[in-house]
């Protein structure tokens, strides 16, 4: 069962509300003997943290985690690893403010999870949009940065490629960019549009969706599972399971509705070591629900911030209508935030399917009649031509 | 875990290879006392079944299913029922014809599953593609006939709306038309273009991609999982695990990146019955993970078939490169056949989250707060504009 | 998976090893709107904490629990309520002496986990036995808390009814006395010879095996699966899974093999209220994996601590043979604290039950030719027959 | 969730009624490119098969496997392999003697589990005990019979040790014996009395219960979970789940109750090879939850057949009062045929976690400062010291 479980092998279990006591997750099954500091963790929460620029919501936290079990000093090197027990970490909640939740506490926010929750459970924290807020996305984000140490060589990297109707160029795809800026964006350029546009946006109280492009390389082929728990059909749980995702797609996702077959075929050749090589990726690195070697190539859209300056028509939790409009701090573009949590949720799938090769055909395969196809040489990660 | 299995509390085990002695399933988990015939699910078959037009492989095989267990004779209307022990269907594998594997049986050919198979596994049945064969489909659409009972009131329906660059027009949308064409197309005008394009790519030897929309009515509001099995990503996960799926929306999808938050809320009144309802539906039914009440909407889309007769640049498990072209039985559009499978795989989805939901909060909820609200009065299930 | 965490629908995740930060649980599933107080959960944590009487360690720690997540303020009632959502439970160790780890650190114990936990991870943390310390039962005993609210009706009780060779008289049965003594005896007089028997083994440096009984009322009939996660499969390997356990009986239990049919059978009868009633419960609740509406009789065997003052011949981690002895703070039965940990698992295990039952079938289940018997109106619940 | 399903890497799901059309199973998860043949299974089966003596039910069907999917020649040594996808496993029942039900169909008969099944399903397949069947336990030897061929150099023996109150002398141990009598019994003389004793009971319409006892030899070290899924809790589990068992005992099991910390430790030295050595196995093999490298040694108490000649007092479904036997074909010792059952669920959970070690962990695990311990080399695999 998954209510708050993500992941077999490598499984993360979080909890924690918006204005509660504390945040986090629990990691369970991490192989043991991997080096791990808090300040790495801190690292990528330090990434995903409000408040950093105009374009993000204003609550300041320190998000600052702790690991309360699963890691011990090993013997030999005197470094801190796992131990292979559970990992649970924990983030403390600093800024409750105590604000009058009088509006939200009753009536239900066009777009938000307040009417779903109310059906489902007959109750919910309203504070800051309890279980259902962005912040429990800090608890994955520390839990991807274990993830991420599983699989050795792995590398997970995503970026912002579209703010509303503006695109990136993927000309211009520069990964050293995608720090340089608030919004994660690989070009430079579509970076200052996002910036003009957003500005705008968040001046009218308005908000505006996006799509972010998640990438992982060193992804070791044979990862996924025939039929159910395919890696695409996880990394698609994965990436539709952050807050206001609604589509995901893999390598030439949509657009390839519109391929042909001889368009669409990935060819293949043999490298210079003797190795398959792939001469295109429209598959992003998946075929038949496995793992091709060729970076994965993930996309997902985010719709626009639901809490707005404008008010809107709804309902409350009395069977009275009634209007709403959403005060306080908030993201013009909850896309934005999303990219460090995508990754960190591509890391906990490539790991637990790692984990499950290993568990099911041992590691590595040893087959005499085919060796891992590597990334095209001369293809970059981010290739796959996509519908814009 | 989840190498073969799908769902939880519904949960739907698969086993077979496409040209094997025989495929099936068994469901686990149906509630008993459930009327159910082979009658019923075979009916879901024959629906799925190939070779019922030149659009799709001509491989005539009657699918006939046996219910081997989990059924019995209800002592009080003597009615065939299912009983709450698994229900096994068997379908046995007829058309097995014994020709030469020679080419397909070491190369690998691009866009299929042979390559990944042979690096995870070092062995594949390669026989008509195997395990990652559509065939196995056809055990989905015997599990999804009994999913489909499991909720009262529950209707799924899905459709082709696009193959190619050609779409359909929503203003024409007439289920009735769906089961009047091979193309399981709404749009009565938009089916004779499709065959039209259809037969040119067929003649050419060629493939082509297509669009699926799922729409699911009556689905129970409040099902769902706050954080991981979210509704909506249990159903991403279910159609990306389809064959040949590249992308997987919900209600607005990848539209909704370009929207405002203005546009893309669904505001809420109340209807005569004094219960909640939305005035639109950009959400697809799915509000933080939860169902709203409104109609699912799902679209996924299908990439072209692999096999084509165009000969394709490849290696083969001896390290040596080669060509390969499809010669045989095949589809040149696969997305038409997956029009059943989809309906299936979201009834079970949603079978497994209305079991899920009785068992964690018990039903029917009697908040005395919130009352389930139904679907808008006025507009339509496929209301939901999307991205053409 | 279940490394780390325990049950379907109510699951129970722990983490935390004895001398690390904290630890605690997740209780992910719990039904929404159960009022629940942190000081309920402390009442149970109390009973089970160690250093209470000389008959079980010195170690003194207030094992407070705080409440992380998963409640909230019932808009109604006013009374702090779960919210469906994950119920994170923390404990911190406070006592945590840096004392010389010297011996154990190296060398293994016999009868303990170091040996297999450095062969299964390379690494352990020596600390108080680490993970594999009783310490851990704590969050066990705080996640069964919880458990007893979700099921109306439920109670569990344990009591100790053989320590060493001496056993209890069952016609002295009295629930009353089993908090009046530091054992959980329920057989006033056994108490004391418990207390005198202990005295001289924990004054020898020895320990002694202990055997507990756990009895659970009002447990719904038709909780259980037929074949796998049988309710007594379930309640075998939550008792098995407690520290030092080494055999689980259900009801007549190792006796029933010198039964014949005859003896075993438990006959059925109509109460004065026509619903039916077994005259004898050999069974122990149980029948078929399903349980009867009898009481559950579970009964476990709790081997002798495994620290002891005497030398005993082991081997290090560097491959040499040493010898060991346990100083320092410890249990001479750790039997007895095992007591409370039962009570907690048992009523896990039902929750769990009681919530996929009531996924699978609904419920009540209002079958027209069957209803729930009860437990026999003349006979105590702790009646079976037992080997002594 | 576990329904109808075992394990979790090494995944077996069951399906199939007594008197239904068929029973089977799915093995999801194992390996791919073990050597398998319906043969190798069909000799387990036969071991199993009721019928073969005055001892057991008369009951004569064949129990003809046939494997339906999942295995493939392998191209290298033309041998039949595994894939590494589900391998489905079917019997056809054919013995299925349209009888008269009349008597069972209605009224409850103790000890078994009519009363139950209906209560919690509302309705059953009374025919042969429909699910509750002992006949259901074909699919489980037959999925360990694969099972047996995941582990390298695993051997899982179990034998009869007791019918009624005579036990064996374990003196006179020998496996050979095991084979040559009707009771898998390894003392010959032993044999000869549950022979005669089983004659009286038999004639007698009675029944009479017994004790199994499983050893796995070759089980690799490090096997097991920290806290939950511990692999003594699974072994538990899945011995408390096979039809009819009250009571499961691992080493010492309920004898250490009265044992000392001094009596029950099992001290280490090390072997002429440099590796641990254990000089005593009252843990059975197994110390926190993890595998020490020493025989698995389980016992399991079967209690006696329900179904005997002797009326019983009932109730049937409609409320009313009745009395029942059970005449027809039935064991007077079900522990019999229990004896192959255990070694193919000690089977499945030792691969289990075999491949959940793998990986977690990978395998071979190779620390610097451990090796895995073998069986102490001058003690027999059964040596643990029984209570009798």
């Amino acid at each position: 069962m998954s209510f708050n479980s993500f992941g077999h092998l490598f499984r993360v279990t979080t909890f924690g509300e918006s204005h509660g006591v504390a945040l986090g997750c629990v990691v369970d099954g991490c192989p043991p003997r991997i080096p791990i500091e808090a300040a790495e963790i801190q690292a990528f929460l330090d990434r995903r943290r409000p408040g950093q620029s105009r374009f993000t919501t204003q609550r300041r936290e320190p998000d600052a985690v702790k690991i309360l079990s699963g890691v011990f000093t090993d013997p030999e090197t005197g470094a801190q690893v796992t131990t292979g027990t559970p990992i649970a970490l924990l983030i403390e909640n600093t800024d409750q403010r105590s604000k009058d939740y009088g509006a939200i506490k009753d009536a239900y926010r066009p777009g938000h999870a307040d009417y779903t929750y109310d059906v489902k459970y007959g109750i919910r924290d309203y504070r800051g949009g309890g279980r259902s807020s962005a912040r429990e996305t800090a608890a994955r984000v520390a839990a991807g940065a274990i993830a991420r140490k599983v699989v050795p060589g792995l590398s997970v990297r995503a970026a912002l490629v579209q703010v509303g109707r503006h695109t990136i160029d993927r000309a211009r795809w520069d990964w050293d960019e995608v720090d340089k800026n608030p919004f994660f964006c690989p070009d430079a350029e579509a970076a200052r549009v996002f910036a003009d546009f957003l500005d705008d946006v968040r001046k009218a109280g308005s908000s505006v969706g996006a799509v972010v492009e998640v990438i992982a390389e060193g992804v070791t082929p044979g990862l996924g599972a025939p039929v159910y728990g395919k890696l695409d059909a996880d990394l698609a749980a994965a990436l539709m399971g952050i807050n206001a995702v609604k589509g995901v797609e893999i390598g030439a996702g949509f657009a390839s509705a519109a391929l042909t077959g001889e368009e669409n075929a990935d060819e293949m050749r043999l490298g210079n070591d003797g190795a398959p090589r792939f001469l295109t990726n429209h598959a992003g690195g998946v075929l038949g629900g496995i793992s091709t070697g060729q970076p994965l190539v993930c996309r997902f859209a985010v719709k626009p911030t639901s809490s707005i300056l404008t008010p809107r028509a709804t309902v409350n939790r009395f069977g009275e209508e009634t209007e709403i409009l959403t005060k306080g701090r908030h993201d013009p573009c909850v896309g934005i935030r999303a990219v460090p949590v995508a990754e960190a949720m591509v890391a906990c799938v490539v790991a637990d399917h790692y984990l499950r090769q290993r568990g099911q055909v041992g590691t590595p395969p040893d087959w005499p009649f085919a060796r891992p196809a590597g990334a095209p040489e001369e293809i970059p990660a981010a290739h796959t031509k996509v519908r814009e």
